[in-house]
């Protein structure tokens, strides 16, 4: 069956925002079996969302609209949906009452532009917002079901699942699965190596089998589709090359769609009971934060200390004044410091410390910026430092750093103490492109 | 003078890539003045390819299209074009030596495949390409200048500034010029309801002028666009009109575009000298990642402690055990000692602290998830507490609390001792959607 997807906005056509919505639903599309034909996007302007929507209607099955459902005045889409159908937008009374009860949970008056919001084309099926104040609606235009939505990302995807999922999805034969593996630690060229005889054209290349790779820094995500005479098939031969492709990326593969690297490195402590204390400089709270995104981390992180200063460092982590004289704090004896005294702070098992140079400035030839000193402490063990020089800007290397600082740990509580102080960081490279 | 974006590829239409090649060319051609009236995205298939290009050369004056000039045979869109044109593909041999030249730089041999990308239209304008081995062509259809890109981001950029500027950009007279304005504190309807006879419609209306709103969680973005007779006419009327959208907007307003709130924050510490440490527990490190986003934010970030657990709530704040049994840890009398042990231990001129139920689990009756108590610390002043109630899920919840903070801080930075003793924070409600 097959699909379109206009988004409507200004800001989109004006370049100030990315289209994430249109590649989000082409995904799920995609995934459901719908074969995504065109996307569209235009200006707020009533002219050319009518004309797109009805050109769609003669070309598609299904139509996706999103945006122009707000409260203001360049939210036109309910309006030029109703004059392209030759109807009159009609007051929704009942979403009316939604949006009103909505402010009313959180003690506030509805503001009266917000009224706009429940005039909806007439006939039009109402597809009710459990986490926004703007209904979407569906119509039919020619030969097509068009379901209009927000187009704030989380109300979009809502409604989406709620009314799009539940009405289309039956009407397409399900004769693919795909299957999602997230790895981090080798690039995308080393990923496609290591997968070039399973992939398309490969000598170990299944009919049917597309596998498709998607950078997302740091991490490369691969993608198993397979296409077989019903679902039941092409789920199993998804998960067979789906187990081919973990094997092959062996420890850098660590989870499917939806998983983080957070949740898993979190999971590897959770199993063995251990408590993890952080101590961050250049990151500046983001492995705190990337730690404590899913829910339950409060199981394993007792205290993420960010000492961005170098009295915080003595004042909270214990570190020797004099060792930071001596050595700078983007050294090895402060990332050791730093650990240890984070790990005796909050009485954990294993610690991990980050004190580099993030960028733009504070860079010298001697420690460029991009240099970051790692920190691995653990009780009964020896403290373990190592140096990574990472490039890009300021975000990149603050998100390689905090990445790189989870895999520590992650490798800490997956190896044996006898692995870990052996040197099993020796093989790692900066992978940082 | 109206542009049209035409990105071409399965893997855009198949929501595995998003596409960030449309965004910067909207956002380049707005900026030269060209009105963007759509992006068009289609896979891989040379009939919707050519439709697609005939159809905008009666609809605009510039035409973008990228993508499909690769080696591999799903790449189209030279012999989409020819065809649609109705005129042969013939080789270009200077671009043919172009790419075999380019292989031999790098000792090697050109791959047979790459022959292919020598092929266009039979009349085209050929664009070398210095960065690639792909040469981009221009060909006129209908009203229509339509130029053809590269996907490679860096090549399409490169082509399109060495190519596509010089030739139309003198072309379009500037009339046009818009202005962002950054908010916090009010939602989009509130906004809207503030700005309503500064607006299109209202009774203080200018001529020329369109007031436009981007929703960001959780930041409202107003922008205001002028046209007028010349560039500097429109930069005067837009700037003119800017003001009265920040006066409206009040200390919400903060900052244009590319600005970042905890950027701005930090500008007010610094400008006072302060130095700030910080507490964090439901938040987890979001309130240091934020304020260490930008550079330089160490000259007043000092510490940020995220005490996740109620021993280290009393390792490292020196928060009262008694106080964590009695009251909770989310609590007002842990969120005050929070702030003042953070203060005290980093040597700071003021402290923040968060502590809440972030969600989904958590929560009871008495405190449910989206319950967060803020406490901010002074020198020489006794310290604020409050409560706040946020709603949505946890990712929502911590920004919003995050956010909080930093305006807690602000308005700490921004107040005289008494203002803020006097209670500068009743007025406020919980804004969060």
């Amino acid at each position: 069956m097959r699909a379109a997807i206009l988004s409507i906005g200004t800001e989109l056509t004006r370049g100030e925002l990315v289209n994430s919505n249109a590649t989000w639903l082409s995904e799920r599309l995609t995934a459901l079996g719908f074969e995504v034909v065109e996307h569209a996007v235009v200006p707020d302007d009533s002219e050319r969302i009518g004309a797109t929507v009805s050109r769609f209607g003669r070309e598609v099955k299904l139509v996706l609209g999103t945006g122009g459902l707000g409260p203001t005045s360049d939210d036109l889409t309910a309006d030029a949906v109703a004059a392209m159908l030759g109807v009159s937008v009609v007051r929704h009374e009942p979403s009316l009452e939604r949006i009103r009860a909505r402010y009313r949970r959180i003690g506030r008056e509805m503001p009266a532009p917000n009224v706009k919001q429940a005039d909806l084309p007439a006939g039009a099926d109402v597809l009710d917002n459990d986490v926004g104040t703007a209904p979407g609606f569906a119509v039919q235009v020619g030969e097509a079901r068009c379901f209009f939505l927000p187009g704030v990302p989380r109300e979009m995807r809502h409604l989406f699942e709620a009314h799009v999922v539940p009405e289309m999805a039956p009407q397409v034969p399900r004769t693919s699965h795909q299957v999602h593996i997230r790895s981090y630690g080798l690039r995308e060229s080393e990923v496609a190596e290591r997968l070039g005889d399973i992939d398309e054209g490969g000598t170990l290349a299944r009919p049917g089998v597309t596998l498709g790779y998607r950078a997302h820094f740091p991490e490369i995500e691969v993608k198993v589709l397979a296409r077989a005479v019903d679902e039941a098939a092409a789920t199993a031969l998804a998960d067979e090359v789906a187990a081919q492709v973990r094997e092959r990326l062996g420890d850098h593969a660590y989870g499917g769609r939806g998983d983080s690297y957070a949740a898993w490195v979190g999971e590897r402590l959770r199993a063995r009971d251990w408590k993890l204390a952080v101590a961050e400089s250049c990151t500046g709270g983001l492995i705190g934060k990337l730690l404590t995104d899913p829910a339950g981390s409060s199981d394993y992180l007792v205290l993420d200390a960010v000492t961005y200063a170098n009295e915080a460092k003595q004042a909270v982590l214990g570190v020797d004044p004099e060792v930071l004289v001596e050595h700078g704090a983007v050294s090895a004896p402060v990332a050791q410091a730093m650990a240890e005294g984070a790990l005796e702070r909050a009485h954990a098992d294993v610690a991990v410390a980050t004190t580099g140079i993030a960028g733009p400035g504070g860079g010298s030839d001697h420690k460029p910026v991009g240099t970051v000193w790692f920190g691995l402490a653990r009780r009964g063990a020896e403290t373990l430092t190592e140096c990574r020089q990472f490039s890009g800007d300021r975000e990149r290397v603050r998100t390689a750093a905090a990445w790189n600082a989870l895999r520590l740990v992650a490798r800490a509580a997956a190896s044996s103490l006898d692995a870990l102080s052996g040197g099993a960081l020796d093989d790692d490279k900066d992978r940082a492109k």
